[in-house]
């Protein structure tokens, strides 16, 4: 399967991998005690969440990673990642500044995935899922590898809907014809303004409910109710 | 690599997806406390467990993934989950339910598995592997990425026992000339019983032991101990 | 994307497949109490330390993995891991053989990796990225299955450090002309010795820090310190 001439410039993409990889290392430099990092624990956070998304982007779409098709991907993600950590006590003391960053990569993360899929040729609601799963793919394999509760599922995050609305309106918008550089960057936009205003006005979505009484039907149930 | 005309009917792979998604739904519903997940949540872990095991197989075949080609698979999913959720109450005072609805599952995906890999020319062994990977790999996900232990890990499962047998009679009965798709069902039904059978019998492994004293063994061994 | 004749001959592929279906065996009969595994885990295991290195590589080239297009791999990976299993006390006591054979496998995993990611045209820092994920990405796996710490994130490994100077090595002196093989040789060598030496000494990273006092840094960010 060749993807014709694609539309992410070099530029930009690299932009979203080292934004990732500072994000990461921000992120990486915040523990402590027995979870401490080393050096190059931070640099490997790093090179999880630059470079995550697009992997995982490249290997649901079936295509050579582009992440392994140049040493600037690489070169980038690392060189961020220690940036990152060597500024950590100053980025730190600006919490805004790693929600932006974070609410930004994950908006180009999506609209890359989603335009990707839709120029090799997959369904919207498919092109839509790999954007969603190429923006929070990257956090969610570095909570796996930190060992960490993976962040999406728990109450209170809007993380995914956030791209999954601006994937979305990405589709929606090339679907009714516009150019997909200007779909994807309106996607970027929606999808960094809804995480950011989830964060400010700390919405979150509603707990599951069913349509029965769930004291009952949990005592009753064989399911396991695991505990911390 | 493109594949030949493939077996799996549309209908019968959306029925697979779709239990699974229930299925899924189901589980993640019965978490409470720290663990409880939103409605994001829970239509997570009824994707990732009603399509991880398909996305898993055609990774590993390294052909572009079925569930990606049309818009039907996630809306499946996904629908699925929200009905698995709403009726969580009923669902889980009907235990059999959920375990019927799992064995079944890893039937089916077990034989789409590993009849796919035949047809994509695989070696018996190697198919019979995907199909293992594609019946537990939907459940290996959700338990990492609920932060659960994985299932299939500790003892007392048989569960990849049961897909594994099911896979070799698949293999077999097709390597002595039967069509694929009787093959297929003849798997489905045998993976079925025996991990019926075996929730039923409360049938486990024996536990690993050594050909050595292991006490003393493990007092001189240098490999950790973990304790949970 | 079709690879031209590749250099990696099978005896030499199932040696590493064999020798880290043992280490894995090894690692896995350690455990007890609640983490105790049954049979099949234990051959899960070596299953996922024999295979998951070259899974990983052949995954990220966007190639058909190696691993599944012969009955050897599977047929060697789990009747090395029976293997090891029985004889884990015999080879508990003697520590220096596991930790021998694990420098070897990384080293083999490590200089496989590199090698066929150049052979396949990725440019050098890519190819020693493959080349890396193939050597640590069986034992990721491996800890990410059974619900441990990722041993590579933590202080005090130099698992990677070793894996990526040996591919370093290797892709610095096959670019200077040195022949694929004889620098994958030379690649195993290096990684090989910078591991046991990193045992026997007991060297480590040192632990990451930033340009400012990181106390006070910590006390007013925002970022959760997870404590275990």
């Amino acid at each position: 399967m060749n993807e014709p001439v694609f539309v992410i410039p070099l530029w930009a993409d690299l932009i979203a991998v080292g934004l990732g990889g500072i994000q990461g290392a921000l992120f990486a430099s915040g523990f402590r005690g027995d979870r401490r990092l080393d050096f190059l624990g931070v640099a490997i956070i790093g090179i999880v969440v630059g470079m995550g998304g697009g992997l995982i982007r490249d290997l649901l779409l079936n295509v050579t990673p582009t992440t392994l098709q140049s040493n600037w991907y690489l070169l980038t993600a690392t060189g961020a990642a220690l940036v990152g950590m060597l500024l950590a006590g100053v980025f730190q003391r600006v919490n805004a500044v790693i929600l932006g960053l974070d609410a930004l990569v994950i908006g180009m993360f999506g609209a890359f995935g989603t335009s990707k899929a839709l120029v090799v040729g997959l369904p919207p609601v498919p092109a839509i899922f790999v954007g969603v799963c190429a923006a929070v793919g990257g956090g969610i394999l570095r909570d796996v590898i930190m060992g960490l509760p993976v962040a999406i599922m728990h109450v209170g995050s809007l993380y995914a809907v956030a791209a999954g609305v601006g994937c979305l309106v990405l589709a929606a918008t090339h679907a009714l014809g516009v150019d997909i550089v200007v779909a994807s960057i309106i996607g970027i936009v929606v999808t960094t303004v809804i995480r950011l205003l989830a964060v400010i006005f700390d919405i979150s979505l509603p707990e599951q409910r069913a349509l029965y009484r769930r004291k009952v039907a949990v005592e009753t149930t064989a399911i396991p109710i695991i505990k911390p």
